[in-house]
């Protein structure tokens, strides 16, 4: 198990004090560190000072050190000795749905535990805008953090136990969130976010003291919290940037992550260019209000049997189906409008759904598979209502792709790369987005789906020293465009409301049958 | 009342954000704070960051700022708004035996209040290193820790009060002491400060969040530390030069504080050379093991009535004469001398005493004033044990002087300026301290007494912002030298065993009548 080369933790040796040098302990030690690090200046924390003296001695002046840095300067965020365990570190992805922990071993780079649990603050509100709008009641900002920072407590006991360490083994946090949630996590007011000129509290956190955030880690444990460009383009994003390598090519690619809202970054090492989708009122309802959330039980992936023309799907889990979620409605949508059981406006088309067409309370609803035909006895069907949805959300995503887009100049059939983001973003099967129209027709090798690259992004970061320079640069080089709903913008989503589009020469891979020669076999 | 214009309260004011710029208000406030400060980066404590948003929009964006500075970063002890009352800084002397605080307008660098108090660790040890040795046992630091910090809560408690500002309106806060003191005031084993090779746990301890240390101020103050050049040499001293100029000037002088322990600073604004008179067997007991403390009805000076010839006292406050302190017994044991009671080598005279030598348990003592002379019905008496240990210490007290000077090639008649610093110094005769030898033969003129330069020192660096540069520059241009004992030192000790010295023509100035001429009078 080799050594991290680039990691956050190095071993340093002082010369014992003499009566010719009997400079302090804590000056001789820092100068040493200063060496080995390389840095102009470290800042250490008194807690740190008090136990180096009988430590030093302890392990022969020679000690295992733990620093991070922050924005110029280099924080120490522990001392051990030789042999005194596993110097830990946790990656974060603070989701407003969703927070993951990762707990990585800081010598090895090695991940120990990987940990999930709902956003506590999801009763207080599904929507990270009723969450803002609690924290302006009085109290209202500490009941948002204190359950935020509870539940990251619970989760780190959780994982200590499982991993046979203490919390005082974690020495150093990243955490990787949209504006909003690091905005209560660290129990900053998140009111300006949301009202012109949309003012975060601050950009770039830096590194903090884990015990002044109430975190349950080592006494001296530094929290990196990354940074964010604007209210609407978090840390999670430059985090997904980092892990995408969008800023290390020479080649121009995109980034889209598809969680609460969509986020899109285009751009390569010159250059980036973001924007996100939760701006202005064509986008209500965001771009992602399709389905329910993937989870146990949940239909992720709808196909139609070639050779049957009957639906088969695959769920998450091995309970049953209890609904399906966005990547699973992109599919049948897909499927529908292939199998020419919806128009062109996403419309059911009597004929070819024939007996599958149904209406409920007035709204026609398509049978995808009856409970005769589900081994779990599980009547499936879509109605009309969430096929109108999904095609507002994915004329509003390819119009902010279109839109980003033209604002650099390019085509979005120039990207090299286009990598697909976030928990949703990761089951979306690229034929079908394209087949709606929802993402650019390209070959589908230029598709990249990267998981969770906000806790990817934020594991890296306990890993390499060398990226936090890079983490500056990240959000430095961002150009953030705010998306104005102009007359332009509003043509280029009416034609974005078509299956797939209503340039149909944007699409030359998609070949729907045409509606009249669809034939419902049963 | 004018603002001062060095100090560390400045206005500064930000743009309101726009759409076309809405950077956070943490970074768009950083940035004008280091404009105005002229400083690279400055370090904001997340609680202010919490409390920012809402105070500069009720502030029309114009905040005053209280900065402070650390080693090379700077960093924001407060925000208020325009009209949010006194800007208060506190300086302390962390003294052994007294602690001293003086409130301090920020704004306008006018003193509020003073105020001081034992020191809570005497019932513990009276000296420091019965202090040391307690801090060795169980919980013993936390105690001595504990003491001293809710002995300065407790006059903060009671200065505030007092002054009608509450103690978050305090923001600096600077503390001198010796270096023993200082580790126990942060809470620092101070073990190794007394053993060979003599290491400090830490030799600047720079700014500390004043919440760190348990000091009740605001919640965002900070606390500078003055800088030690090691165990015997503290920010006391450091204080001391600063306050004295030592160092700013281009003639050379010296600089005598005769605390607990006797520290000497010699120099110029080239170079500063200290050693300090706890060092080596030959000074066990130290040099101010004389007489009692000043405090209320301590006899302060004593003077022979040159008309009457007899002797006449001053005393501290105006109660009953309760004892002597070392300023009287030297003025006592001058005007012996000069009147020929005792001997060049401190022994009394019984033809020149007269009845008023008595013999009480063994050991002469000579009748100062009896009771019958002095309205108090006070007999006022001192030993042959009193004097034997006075020209230990004065021998000693030269002895360093003279070693000093020696090792940087000066004659001690070279010295522009003798500074004598301390309470006790401060009480010292000059007159009197050179006629036994104490010190050198200078015109009385060289002597300038600055009190506690200690709390001076400490106080001046609230005022005045470019000094915090200068108190680096004095650690770092200080040599130490340590005091051995050696046969060289040795001999000169036993020189300085005379009154004023085997050497008369060092103290052309002092001459006693003959002891043959001497006659008491009844």
């Amino acid at each position: 198990m080799s050594e991290l080369i680039n990691g956050w933790v190095k071993s340093v040796s002082v010369n014992p004090p003499s009566l010719k040098d009997n400079t302090a302990d804590a000056e001789r030690f820092e100068k040493a560190l200063k060496e080995i690090f390389n840095a102009e200046f470290v800042d250490i924390d008194l807690s740190i000072t008090g136990i180096l003296p009988e430590l030093l001695r302890k392990s022969n002046f020679t000690l295992r050190c733990i620093l991070f840095k922050d924005h110029n300067k280099w924080r120490l965020a522990g001392i051990t000795g030789n042999d005194d365990g596993i110097i830990a570190g946790l990656a974060i992805d603070l989701g407003t749905t969703t927070v993951v922990l990762r707990l990585t071993d800081l010598s090895t780079g090695l991940t120990m535990y990987e940990y999930s649990f709902p956003n506590p603050q999801i009763p207080i509100g599904p929507d990270i805008l009723t969450r803002i709008h609690f924290a302006e009641k009085e109290d209202g900002l500490a009941e948002l953090n204190r359950l935020i920072i509870s539940g990251i407590n619970d989760a780190i006991t959780k994982i200590c136990g499982d991993s046979h360490i203490t919390p005082s083994g974690i020495y150093l946090l990243s955490v990787a969130g949209n504006t909003a949630m690091t905005h209560l996590f660290l129990k900053l007011n998140p009111h300006y976010l949301i009202r012109e000129p949309y003012t975060p509290v601050i950009n770039r956190p830096g590194c903090i003291n884990a015990r002044e955030l109430g975190i349950d880690a080592n006494q001296s444990a530094k929290v990196f919290v990354f940074p964010n460009t604007g209210s609407y383009f978090g840390g999670d994003l430059v985090a997904g940037i980092l892990y995408s390598g969008l800023n290390r090519s020479d080649k121009t690619a995109i980034l889209v992550d598809v969680g609460t809202n969509a986020e899109v970054v285009l751009g390569n090492k010159n250059w980036l260019v973001a924007c996100a989708g939760a701006a202005g009122p064509a986008l209500e309802g965001g771009v992602t209000k399709m389905g329910m959330n993937a989870g146990p039980g949940v239909i992720d992936s709808v196909r139609i049997d070639p050779t049957t023309g009957l639906f088969s799907i695959t769920k998450i889990g091995c309970c049953p189906p209890k609904g399906i979620c966005g990547s699973g409605i992109i599919d049948l949508a897909a499927a529908l409008f292939l199998s020419g059981r919806i128009d062109i406006r996403g419309k059911f088309v009597s004929d070819a759904c024939g007996a599958r067409l149904i209406e409920k309370d007035g709204l026609k609803h398509f049978i995808v598979i009856s409970a005769e035909e589900s081994p779990e006895g599980f009547d499936l069907t879509i109605s009309q209502a969430d096929i109108d949805s999904l095609i507002r959300s994915k004329a509003a995503m390819y119009t902010i792709l279109e839109t980003i887009s033209s604002y650099v100049g390019i085509s979005l059939s120039e990207l090299s790369t286009f990598y697909v983001a976030g928990t949703f973003g990761s089951l979306i099967n690229p034929r079908s987005a394209i087949t709606i129209g929802m993402m650019p027709d390209l070959p589908e090798g230029t598709y990249k789906s990267i998981g969770n690259s906000s806790l990817e992004g934020a594991s890296m970061i306990l890993k390499d020293c060398r990226l936090m320079n890079e983490i500056d640069a990240i959000r430095n080089s961002i150009t953030y465009i705010e998306l104005n709903v102009n007359q332009d913008f509003m043509n280029r989503l009416s034609a974005a409301r078509f299956l797939p589009h209503t340039n149909l020469s944007l699409f030359p891979s998609v070949n729907p049958v045409s509606s009249s020669s669809a034939q419902e076999r049963d």
